[in-house]
């Protein structure tokens, strides 16, 4: 019985939620959810599966479809002197999130939705995906977004790519190094953190808008943050949209602010692993 | 069998809707949901418990985010000259509106998803929320938000922050104070009038798009309050938002008009809160 | 068992869809819906209920908070010379449509979620509502349209109301009165039909989206017309938002134009309650 | 047993995906699903089935309905010499990509929601409309793009409608006639295996959001190929859409480049088809 409790030392859930919105209240007698085991750091087993070579595949398109929708829709905006001619820097933001709700409700049954490495990596800290896994779906990213930005650079055409700055992200002037990094760790906190809650076994249970508008919240999250960060990198929070746009551009000044691009958003990921996992679902206290 | 029956002493429910988009029709027999019980006063047991104060560290992350993607935005608009090379005003209430959704989708479980004193107090109200976390929630509110627009401040640079306005709300020339309140209480109706129909449980039982959506219209309701009235006072509908954004910003003119961003509100949810118990569930008539 | 088919005389639903989006295929055999009852013209009992009175009081709110957001956006788009400045024209398209979706979604249950005459008069023409309430619905609606505008005029000032048009709905120069008259029919049918897909009973047993979403595709189909129809005629689709505006507003070259946007919606409205009925529902040819 | 298993040769399905966004883990043991029967190639008992008439019908309707709006909005954007009067380009995305939603939404249904040649051939390819119906809804759907854009330029005028351009799609200057036609593949790519994310059999028994969500990201599928790729061609993905507005504009210009918005679309439709019958869902491969 006492393994079936939701109980943290500091006895939690004596006191339950009363009025959460679309919600019934939280039971605390009867968990009414499982929780899927941990991912192993090794499955070697995998290596031989059709549908772990198939989710690589379709995290390649997905990242593909994304960067090449999204950087074609920069170019379109930054190739005109008055944005008003345009569908405007917001219409910058609608690909990018519009794009990542489309991916993720197409893949999230084939590659679990990711098409980010931040993603992945918060995934695999909470122990979702395997180490073999997380690896391969980040090689495949970057390669589908190298892929992508190289099909706009030809359809472009090459001169005006470089001249229009390629989508690469880099730290606009007017911002320090320091707010531009705070920034993509902010930023990748706000999305890593609507994917845990957006799979969370636990809430899945009890909400039921939960599930079922999952891939909505989640490319909402992509695109408020470019609302918010663009004047201030372009807005990067995902290391293999940036990765692809620095290759394909491949200017001094995109390589510079490069690890920003890494580091802000792996960074961001963590944290929102950390509050997930130790905050909000309690699992380092949970009586055993 | 009397205690079970919606009638009101006007003889409600006689005759019920033929048909209401998207539901079946409203049964007169059978009463097919439960009413939550009222909250208590007070319920000192709550203070013992992990989960309360995990809800408030989940109001405390989820206002500090709130607040950062919004003011972040605004500053971002505000500091052009010409509006077209930013994402614009309606960029500002995508901001304001989305982040609303994707906070009430991940918190709803953990912490009713008000992000807002108004709501709570609205809840509380309506004893759905007990006085000690309604307090609770309302003080980590506003702590979160000074800290959100705390971090846009130091990313942005104090002298930018302090001269594009620190997105504080005033009341704008043009317009009268008595405009601003009356902006301000309307603004506050929509939105807590649409959390009341989100939670109704009488609606939940009947309508299946009510609890599955409920996180969309209500950030949706932030959004649109945000097109009408962002000319008028910049639009705050949220004490914890307009304190936050003040205090950082610390000038004489968003101090003068403070008040009218937190009179407002209450008066709002107040009215919401009386609408749907009095006019909509005819709480008070119900034959016990 | 005959009175259980869908057959038609021409022998109807012999060859089912094959892959609808979204449904599992139609089934032939058996009739898993159950079609309501038509209402009755007059039902005096309603007259005594407080459920009707209620109803009553929900379409005067929701037309109020309707006209109050909708116009109170126009005239903030309207009042600066360069919109630019403003949420632009989209912003008052999406005033008007997120409106619609929040307060379908809030008054579904209550009032049927109507909150346009058209809508009302179409649902009457099927028979899912007595005359007796579509009646009072319109006067309901219309009292609140009027209300609303009255209010943004209150909080604008009544010469800069005057001045800006009063978000009053006019055949614009360069149109004809049969171009504005057309526009409002078609945008009306587009209105109209969305309503009746939404609330079919047949598609509602077959298809999950169909009563899940259903607030979203009616806001959006009023938001859609407006970018398409806002040049021609403002856009009216619903007299009560056209009248509400016109008698606060009160200028002749508003009431000239007035009867465009009573006959147009109505006849919209007719041909839509005709092409869901008679073609897709196929009602007339039903073996009994 | 065997047939009921879902192994490919490769071994696929031996290790399933671990944490898909909001879904539960793939079950290897059983098929919970029933994957529909291929369409014969022809029908002939469909021809007097009444079910096959009202769903041309209603793809008549959805076609007329889907370019009167769009190409209005566009006339709407295209008259302004400042963008900003308008509802800008982004405007006119929305209208498509709204149109597309709302009226998947309204004849999923009824005629299985195409509203496009490309994505009844995509089906047609996978054997899920017969060859009788795809032609057949392919001519309904031409005849309505055809009328809906006449509608258009009767309300316009005659004069009026050809100078701005008649919505018609063309590859624009600064682009080549092979990277349009690249957009137009890459573009309906997205469109099309959006559309068999959404329908897939399999997916829908395992993914609540998959059935229920399926109109929404098919009409933004529709937006982000405009935000994209409407400074290159306007954007077609759609052969109704471009052969409507180019029989009614009728310029040489339109007609030279006409041929791109049909082989484009196609071939996209054909490579998405691959992608998910032989990819995603390793069809071929299959153990009998």
């Amino acid at each position: 019985m006492e393994g079936k409790e939701e109980d943290v030392r500091l006895g939690a859930n004596m006191f339950s939620e009363r009025q959460p919105i679309g919600t019934a209240a939280q039971s605390q007698e009867e968990k009414d959810y499982t929780e899927p085991p941990s991912a192993p750091l090794f499955e070697p087993g995998e290596l031989t599966s059709w549908s772990f070579y198939r989710a690589g595949i379709a995290a390649f398109v997905a990242t593909f479809l994304f960067l090449y929708i999204s950087v074609l829709t920069v170019m379109g905006v930054v190739k005109e002197p008055t944005k008003c001619q345009t569908v405007g820097i917001q219409g910058i933001a609608w690909a990018f999130g519009g794009m990542i709700f489309v991916l993720v409700y197409c893949t999230a049954g084939i590659c679990g939705g990711h098409i980010n490495p931040a993603v992945t990596f918060g995934l695999f800290l909470a122990r979702k995906v395997s180490l073999t896994r997380a690896v391969f779906y980040m090689v495949m990213q970057c390669l589908g977004a190298i892929c992508g930005a190289g099909v706009v650079k030809g359809f472009i055409g090459k001169s005006r790519y470089s001249a229009l700055g390629g989508g690469a992200n880099v730290v606009n002037p007017g911002y320090t190094k320091g707010s531009g990094l705070g920034a993509e760790i902010v930023g990748t906190f706000v999305l890593v953190y609507t994917v845990f809650s957006a799979t969370d076994a636990k809430r899945r249970a009890r909400d039921s808008h939960v599930p079922i508008l999952a891939p909505l919240p989640i490319g909402f999250a992509v695109f408020l943050v470019h609302l918010a960060t663009t004047p201030i990198t372009g807005t990067g929070i995902n290391p293999a949209r940036s990765l692809g746009a620095a290759i394909i551009f491949n200017k001094d000044k995109a390589w510079d602010d490069h690890w920003i691009f890494w580091v802000g958003p792996f960074v961001g990921a963590l944290l929102a692993a950390l509050y997930h996992q130790v905050i909000i679902r309690a699992i380092p206290f949970k009586s055993k």
